[in-house]
């Protein structure tokens, strides 16, 4: 038995903006990189593989704000932020704040098997990044009108805003992120999330994606999860980590764990988005309190289903 | 009620290489810094500036490895690493790997007054911070020859080193961290923690200390935690909200889930260090699986401790 989902980011995703063109965009890239992850876990290979494979097609798609497709910003850079960990001896790699990697899920996983570390920030971590023989790309491989002319719409604005779609007035919110989680037929968990963060970020902001226990953990003993919404309220709640223990200490099933969290703890606590969750038992979790969240799932029982709203 | 602890590091720190006169150093600036809090919390202010105050204590006191005592980076910098939380509405704030300023937690404080965000990093976070009106100190401001010649014994080593004592064997791990946490007598708790980080770090790598949840955790119903040692292990095991939901999931009392966790979860995982915990019932827990951990406490109806070993 495995299973897999994966998730392109939640938020106001007011369903008369979009087209049928550009609804079926979301619907095939989604299902790509579902597929990306499928074809490991089906011949048998590792969950940590599935995760790194589908959100690296997630990364190199520019319909979602994580890798070629990050937002700009304030400073018209790219800062990506990813972490990944798996569920068997919770090993985890973590890259806050890199310029110019690709796939920054790739860095992290390298953090994670080439060194002693877990959180590598910033221009130390490109300097890692070169010495596991990354290539630094040119700030153009991450150019879009689509991005450019976000940044233009909120940058005279005060506050950083939270990614995507710009035909949405600014005061919706959109979070950008993507995300994958997997379970293996080894009974392996492992999980992993990639951002460009907020459209006009400044000084550095980090949200809960590079956050072991905030936007991503793995345990085999209780679930893999990854998170996509207002990342500073994520991190103050300790989504990941909160839901893992609710299953642990509180002995609530997966989706008492998660409809807990999102839809009662996180609404109250005004933290807007949703998150993507698995175990080891095959159950597939993908909860959400915006009123959208881009996702795909299947399991090797299931077909795959992508759904948007 | 109110009750107050610090610390400053965790590790080996053999008791035959502590002349009484640096012994003596040690539980002189402990001394200093818990009062530095305690006038602020016995006149009914604030457990959030009580934590601040003990915290810029220490980190102003060459003896600890955070603010002016910081070790060196292998690139002969100083990277710091603070955050901050208080209990009543969760809020937080943190800095990662920011060189030049003196009081790092100060600047984890103003993140989390002034700005939306929670965690700004390296050279935006110094941005923010001229912007707030921080003054950037010149790199002398951080020299000691102690530091330096911990850098110069380690910088052959292939891996970094955690922190302090230049006259022990550089296999002997120490982790140079400075926290502290309080209850004051509105009932509120916070909980702060500051580092340099390892001799000899380099990729820009941070540890637990500048993310909640793992290094640092407040919440009125349950805990506040500040953390020591070995970061990685740290994050991975989301040692501080671990605590707080032992408590809030499973019924533990802090004593049972400080012990279960540092003590129990903690040296199975490998993870060395240690942590200082209160909770608004006014118990104070001070656990470390190492062989000392530098730390002084003291309510409002006791006298004050200082304790190394």
């Amino acid at each position: 038995m495995y299973s897999l989902a994966i998730h392109g980011g939640a938020g106001t995703l007011a369903r008369h903006q979009f087209t049928p063109e550009k609804e079926a965009a979301y619907h095939a890239a989604l299902k790509e990189a579902l597929e990306a992850g499928d074809s490991i876990l089906k011949n048998g290979g590792q969950s940590i593989d599935a995760v790194e494979a589908c959100i690296r097609s997630l990364e190199d798609c520019i319909l979602f704000n994580a890798g070629r497709g990050a937002v700009f910003t304030h400073d018209k850079t790219h800062e990506l932020d990813a972490s990944i960990m798996e569920g068997k001896f919770l090993k985890a790699g973590a890259v806050a704040g890199v310029t110019g990697i690709a796939n920054p899920i790739k860095l992290a996983r390298s953090i994670m098997d080439n060194s002693e570390h877990v959180l590598l920030c910033g221009r130390g971590a490109e300097a890692f990044a070169l010495e596991q023989g990354f290539r630094i790309e040119n700030p153009d491989y991450f150019y879009s009108d689509l991005r450019y002319n976000q940044l233009m719409q909120v940058i005279n604005e005060s506050s950083a805003h939270l990614d995507h779609s710009v035909q949405l007035p600014p005061d919706e919110k959109k979070f950008g992120t993507v995300g994958a989680v997997a379970c293996d037929v080894h009974g392996n968990l492992a999980a992993g999330t990639s951002t460009g963060g907020m459209t006009n970020k400044r000084w550095g902001r980090a949200g809960d994606s590079p956050i072991i226990g905030a936007g991503t953990y793995a345990n085999n003993a209780t679930c893999a999860i990854s998170c996509t919404g207002h990342g500073e309220f994520f991190i103050r709640a300790v989504v990941a980590y909160d839901i893992s223990c609710l299953i642990e200490y509180a002995g609530m099933t997966l989706e008492q764990a998660c409809q807990k969290v999102v839809n009662d703890k996180l609404v109250k606590f005004g933290g807007e988005g949703g998150l993507i969750a698995i175990d080891t038992q095959g159950n597939i979790c993908l909860p959400f309190n915006s009123e959208g969240m881009y996702r795909a799932w299947k399991s090797n029982e299931s077909d795959t289903f992508t759904a948007i709203f």
